[in-house]
């Protein structure tokens, strides 16, 4: 069936009984309609056969209804989550979403900010996972239309949202220490990262709270990885397992360590209790059950899209705005009073 | 630092003393040159400040170098790992991915195949979780540049790529027949699926090789999801336990299986065994780890990739062309030898 003339947004208007502009600012999703009105707005559409040229209409506007999302690794399933509820969100708004992993690789968080100054996409978010020696910032500021999600880049100018980190290092600061444990030990991202300080700082102020000077809190900053979890516990264990609870402060660390713990036969919690954070991963199949602080991940992520669709690039004052969104704790069967800290010494070497 | 003259095309290649045309196909990535030439022109692509406008280049040429990529869900740690490797790939040879989510949303997957037709994306790595009506395999027969991927849209005449899922099938069966188990249950995806009927074809081919005629084979089949391993665990209840072993044929049927099984004090593996599909998850943590037949998830993801790019569309005689990758069994402790049947049965109606 050819069409010898191509139907025009005037002729969906026409039919429509609408004006031009409201017909283009409802497919650009710049426009509420009443039900009715979209409705006959799309009938027409869908009568006349309408078939916007998305690439036309890009070279006109600069607008491509994409927008990108740079995440530091797509196989992690907390950033999985993270991608599956801002593509659902963006699809619900007739939005197609570009997918970028910076993994190690130098380099690419700068190129992929630059796709907003080529058009590539309408806007970006953003999840970092490497402290900003102020380049990223910089750029952030120069770009515009991007919003820092999960971790922080402190130079930029930009919408923020994360979780709340401190509550969350609080909750299992808290949790641990009414179970009995005065030295702890925390297993965190990099140092110069604002979610390890927070989730630290939380823990810290949490421990002193109830221990005062007596609390000890040890701390190994490295990597958000399973990689990192598996040295973090050889390290505990060769520094002859300082502490009588670890606080890991993601699923894949807490994976990591758990792993190893394990093959050396430490139990949990009876030789030591683990608290996790971002319950993302199927941890209450775990042996035992993972006691975690929860992150709300996709409402991260559908708060993440409405942030960039809602601000007014164009009039926004460039600031730093953070917005959290509140964590709980889920308390499952990793924590129990500390074991009698000799008797665990003494297990440890009868295994050798 | 203001550009009176913007750099051209010509003005690259003149920089590096080769054809207009040399150039436009390096950028286009469909030209391998020596390394040499290669960065004489991007030296030039430097030094002039050379920025190509992709959207003029898209509506000359058709290409976007985007490809798409459309999953049932993105934080099904199976399609996050997968897009995870394609992403990876398709960043290395300098192509974006704009990904897609299906979900249960009906008419998507036709709306996707679309993309190509519109000139969105240059090809689409396909997942589909539908039984296809027919709708599916005539599009993308009409479109071409899709490779269907992890699940078959049998009428479809494109490139195929799936993990050996009769294979899968065949060492999870001979695994358990070994074991001893006679009457094994099996937990699949849809029945229309290609890929729970080739796992179960498997999976009887190796029970009928060791047990012939007493072999017991039962089958639910729903979805590949959470909910409804769970929804299994309670049939298999319900039912009164009817096989001493169960073939949960994905991670996320598993999850839920396990999850209902362990809050009604059901042992694993001395009420019943198990044995999962994929291995995408922590399985190895679970209490107790889990036997798993593993999908090389990257390598599929990767292959298809290159599938997609290496295919010459144009000349390509439509037909289905299939390409199956080798899965393998990871065998930790869910699989024992069968419990005395009737003593686990009384131990169920002791506990209610």
């Amino acid at each position: 069936m050819a069409n010898e003339r191509v139907t025009s947004l005037k002729d969906v208007a026409g039919a429509a009984g609408v004006s031009v502009t409201t017909v283009s600012r409802l497919l650009n999703g710049s426009l509420e309609l009443p039900h009715e009105t979209k409705k006959r707005i799309e009938d027409a559409i869908r009568d006349l056969n309408y078939q916007p040229n998305p690439h036309a209409r890009r070279l006109s506007r600069g607008r491509s209804d994409t927008i990108g999302l740079v995440v530091p690794d797509i196989a992690n399933p907390f950033f999985a989550t993270l991608v599956a509820a801002v593509e659902e969100e963006a699809d619900r708004r007739g939005l197609a979403v570009s997918l970028y992993a910076t993994l190690n690789r130098s380099g690419r968080e700068v190129a992929y900010l630059q796709l907003i100054e080529r058009n590539h996409v309408d806007g970006l978010i953003f999840v970092t996972n490497h402290p900003d020696d102020g380049q990223l910032g910089a750029l952030i500021n120069r770009t515009g239309k991007v919003v820092v999600v999960d971790e922080d880049v402190p130079d930029a100018l930009a919408p923020k949202l994360f979780c709340d980190n401190d509550r969350g290092g609080y909750l299992a600061g808290t949790h641990l220490a009414e179970m009995g444990h005065r030295r702890v030990l925390f297993i965190g991202g990099p140092e110069r990262m604002i979610s390890a300080q927070r989730r630290f700082q939380g823990l810290e102020r949490a421990m002193y709270e109830l221990w005062g000077a007596d609390a000890l809190l040890l701390s190994y900053k490295g990597e958000y990885t399973v990689a990192f979890g598996r040295e973090a516990a050889k390290r505990f264990i060769a520094e002859g397992m300082p502490a009588s609870a670890i606080f890991a402060s993601s699923d894949e660390i807490a994976i990591g360590l758990i792993e190893v713990l394990r093959s050396q036969g430490i139990s949990i919690p009876q030789d030591v209790s683990v608290v996790g954070f971002d319950d993302v991963g199927p941890l209450h199949l775990f042996a035992p059950p993972l006691t975690a602080i929860r992150q709300p991940v996709r409402q991260i992520g559908q708060r993440a899209l409405s942030l960039l669709l809602e601000t007014n690039w164009q009039e926004r004052t460039p600031c730093a705005v953070e917005e959290l969104l509140p964590v709980e704790i889920v308390v499952r069967s990793s924590v129990a009073p500390p074991a009698n800290p000799k008797a665990a010494m003494d297990k440890k070497r009868t295994r050798g």
